[in-house]
């Protein structure tokens, strides 16, 4: 039977940040939640474009181009090999879509393991 | 200088349903705002999955597998090939991603155009 993804319970489900939880995939994408706070460091994705979509909370995402501030509704997509580095100014939630296997620092060593929820 | 999309303010720009407006792109995907009501085609898309995140209002997705209730921060990404048919109770606002090109009722000759907003 479908199963519909509640973004709230997902997200429910644990306190960790900068660690993106898998929620279900699109195609070759996984589909994920995060809870942000404070700085990632900067880094880009040569090969893919980096969606962010803001759920709940407050965030800037410094790029090479200029800024973009985010709030629940608001979402950016960084081009491919765009240096940046999301800022949360408290907690935040933020919906990811990510090429499965994408290293979210940008850098295998550096990369969080997404774990399915 | 990078510009984030606000949904609510896409949203507003326009009033007919069943026709998806591109607010982006992420890779060869289009992000698009669209508004339901009512019963849309049974159909399917060969070649993608297809996504949903309603944004507001109440939907029911049904599909030759079983239906999904979709309420504002759920999300169901329907597989590829998968006979399914969106029904929205009352106006609906959806985001959904889909392939670039792909016609939104899985056939040319009756998709909508998709124009960016």
């Amino acid at each position: 039977m479908p199963e519909a993804v509640n973004l709230a319970e997902k997200l429910a489900l644990f306190t960790e940040h900068w660690s993106p939880k898998i929620v279900t995939t699109y195609n070759d994408n996984d589909i994920m939640v995060v809870k942000f706070d404070g700085e990632f460091p900067m880094h880009n994705h040569p090969e893919t474009d980096d969606f962010f979509l803001v759920l709940d909370g407050h965030i800037t995402i410094e790029t090479e181009d200029g800024n973009v501030d985010l709030r629940p509704g608001e979402l950016y997509v960084v081009p491919r090999g765009v240096m940046h580095r999301p800022i949360a100014h408290g907690e935040a939630k933020v919906l990811l879509i990510e090429p499965q296997g994408a290293p979210n620092s940008g850098d295998p060593a550096t990369a969080a393991t997404k774990v399915r929820i």
